[in-house]
């Protein structure tokens, strides 16, 4: 049994999440389905407790208090959640409808198709050397999810740009040694995060090496460093207890790569008036699409999100001449959000 | 003596400030001049209490508290506010920088202008038959600033609107009696509202009057009420003590108008890469601009003040290579932004 809806909505970061809030205001009720057990996305996920400034009207707010916020937002419109589910296939249908399939069973029947799966969308570029496969998420990591799991530790980070940088300042002083390796001398990262790093490597705890990893070795059965060969090809051991990799995002797309969806720089191309990919049906809002001028803010997902429901609405229902109610005026949007002005 | 700045942002409503926040994240500084004495635009000018709901992450917010928030998270860029100011002179100096002057002779010599004047660069259509202009802002008034004042008092509201049927179902109960004139039959309002009226028209204390008003009368010297002339071209003299005009709005672009920059519906065009008018340097954000899809919310103006300000970088270093970066991770906004994450 399929369920049929108006709807489905692929991620639940801070651009999913408003969706939901955008399509309600205008009667449309919407499926959400995400990747991880939890909603809030790779936002909530990488980095709950950092403070955010450049969200409009709040100061300061943790990236957890933000999915809070637009969690307590949305509730009058009572998305149905699908969560620790990937998308497994998108086809469509004769009546140009969707048929979408998650890897929990879940089958929809949908006129709509929203992207906002941002980060979620993309993984991290794997450490492809003999051998390392067996360490990846025991020693080998991509991504630092408790800072004070390098405690006293040796670590080795492999990256050139921000987070490399950004993670090596952040972890200094808390590991008891850092090697930073980067297969080229000039870093992609802040010109200042630089500045800063070369400033600490004339201390005792930090290390700049430049080479290619070659190879993991273990040292009494258990994880010993990486093998990296230095610009003269010079092979070298360099222990550690923990490597963390930051050597960027690839697109992980699943079955909607294989409809083609245009793409630009690996992000996905939509219009600035519907925020639709080249597919009808489809849109995408957030960091996982690109057009002129495009940043990846959040304050744009919620933009975004804001004329893809209005184009949602006239996808669905395009005799409808759509009006613009304000919240703080119209009696409809007060009884479709449930509140007595 | 003039004032030499990167930027002057006309209108300190919602956009406009957060237009503020947006440059001083890329280091750049900005003056503010608006017309009202205080900052808040028409937003807060117009329902300070009203609560709005559709502010990404703040479920529920009034529009004084908004303006409070966004005055609260632009304090680190210290803006200079030059406020109960008008643009009076804008012109093009021969090095490309513009001349703009205001009302009470201040001078700038800015390098680009953001227009966010909103509502604010638009004045309610007014009532202009023999005899009205004498009772404006006593008797006739073109907006509703405190709803008690109609109390126990009978008026008129000219409109078939939106606004002209959200105030007659707001102050009918308030209002001892209300007479709604349309000029025609249909009305332009939300069906929902129009049927609502309808119904209560049925009673005593709500007429429905379809005509054109000619004149204004007056009673023992004191305002007496409208001449108003119905379809069969029959003369009436419809009493009240207070007359609410919910005509629309006209623009009222000051000399900017005679700048010819391209309108389109009497909104200023603008491209959604840079938010640029058809004129280098001059950008325009908020409930000012159109372009395919606008809406006006203020959560688009947000969106469009945040790529402006990253259009206004590069017109002022255009060999500058723009990074975005995150006020979550970059040391960078951590320093302008005044914080200690």
């Amino acid at each position: 049994m399929s369920i049929k809806t108006d709807v489905v909505i692929i991620g639940a970061g801070p651009a999913g999440l408003f969706q939901v809030f955008e399509l309600g205001l205008l009667d449309i009720h919407a499926h959400v389905v995400d990747a991880l057990p939890q909603v809030g996305g790779q936002c909530a996920e990488l980095y709950p407790d950092k403070p955010i400034y450049d969200i409009p009207a709040l100061p300061v707010c943790g990236a957890q208090e933000l999915v809070d916020r637009l969690m307590e937002q949305i509730k009058p419109f009572a998305p149905e959640f699908h969560l620790g589910q990937t998308v497994t296939g998108l086809q469509r249908n004769e009546d140009g409808r969707f048929r979408l399939e998650t890897s929990a069973g879940t089958v929809f029947d949908t006129a709509t198709v929203i992207l906002a799966a941002g980060l979620g969308a993309f993984q991290p570029r794997r450490l492809r050397v003999q051998g390392a496969e067996a360490w990846e998420h025991k020693n080998i990591h991509y991504r630092v999810t408790d800072p004070d799991r390098v405690a006293g530790r040796r670590i080795i980070i492999l990256g050139g740009g921000d987070s490399a940088l950004d993670w090596t300042l952040e972890l200094h002083g808390k590991a008891s040694h850092i090697t930073l390796i980067h297969r080229r001398e000039e870093y992609r990262a802040q010109p200042n995060s630089v500045k800063r790093m070369k400033a600490l490597a004339a201390g005792n705890d930090l290390e700049e090496f430049q080479g290619n990893v070659r190879g993991v070795f273990e040292k009494d059965g258990a994880f010993g460093g990486l093998d990296v060969v230095d610009p003269d090809d010079e092979r070298h051991h360099i222990e550690a207890d923990e490597v963390y990799v930051f050597w960027g995002l690839t697109p992980n797309l699943g079955p909607i790569a294989d409809w083609g969806l245009e793409l630009e720089k690996r992000q996905i191309a939509v219009d600035t008036e519907c925020f639709q990919t080249s597919e009808s049906g489809i849109f995408a809002v957030g960091d996982i699409n690109t057009y002129p001028g495009k940043k990846k803010l959040i304050l744009s997902g919620f933009h975004e999100a804001a004329l893809a429901a209005f184009a949602v609405q006239k996808h669905l229902h395009p005799e409808k001449k759509a009006r613009l109610q304000y919240t703080t005026t119209s009696p409809i949007m007060h009884r479709r959000l449930g509140v007595e002005p």
